[in-house]
């Protein structure tokens, strides 16, 4: 499958759709999915307002959307530098294993760093497969989230 | 050691002071004294300007400053359920092993159970002693902060 990497500012709502729905499966709270819906939406508009955000998207031939990442410039907690914060990256699932995260995650890296950014940074869910394809690409555990339900 | 632990809001300046001594140990950039300083009054002001914040600070009979913990009720952007995020847990080196670090988040605990969220959540470096500390008090590993230098 042919497919190229564009600016995915055009296609940010119809990133949100996939989103919500892919990250439907992670809650572990019960919560309905109306609620959810109502929730994403505040949290992704928020997560919008601050920060200088960029996306990318991969298309085929059709112009269809096969993924896209979303990463956003800001200042690091822990380290005070300017960073770069990969908040999505998603393949839709029959056109995984063709390198097109890869691809992805390369162009946010180069955008990232011609803006200054001294490194990538990223949360994963710690049982999530994802944490080996990282690795394969130089990314290293740096911090734990740790919670507690009270 | 006799101490108390009570509301923190005047202590704010304080802990910040602490907060950026402690934290500049932890920072693995090369970036001046003068310029962290900046960074960190910058970060400490960006976070405190979204959210519900509450400081406790432990005190000894002298009113003196012997730890503090910064807590913010915010929305989790996994579960989407209303959480607690303890931003920082300090007690001062010669006032450890007394208890006050567990005293400060067992109140920090209490308050955010009171306002309604579901779990505490919070950051630690993956080499950290505190990250047993944390599991002996019920917290669990959840995700990865990965990262990759550019």
């Amino acid at each position: 499958m042919e497919y190229t990497i564009v600016d995915g500012e055009e296609y940010i709502e119809e990133i949100k759709k996939l989103d919500r729905e892919i990250s439907y499966s992670f809650v572990r709270f019960p919560i309905s999915y109306e609620e959810y819906e109502e929730r994403h939406e505040e949290l992704f508009e928020s997560l919008l307002s601050q920060g200088e955000h960029k996306f990318f998207v991969a298309l085929n031939e059709r112009s269809e959307l096969l993924g896209h990442v979303w990463i956003c410039i800001t200042l690091d907690t822990v380290d005070y530098v300017k960073i770069a914060y990969i908040y999505d990256i998603e393949v839709v699932k029959w056109a995984r294993g063709l390198g097109i995260g890869s691809a992805l995650l390369r162009k946010a890296e180069e955008w990232a760093k011609e803006r200054g950014a001294k490194k990538i940074v990223l949360r994963v869910e710690i049982d999530n497969p994802a944490v080996k394809w990282y690795e394969e690409r130089g990314y290293k555990a740096r911090a734990l989230i740790m919670e507690k339900p009270i």
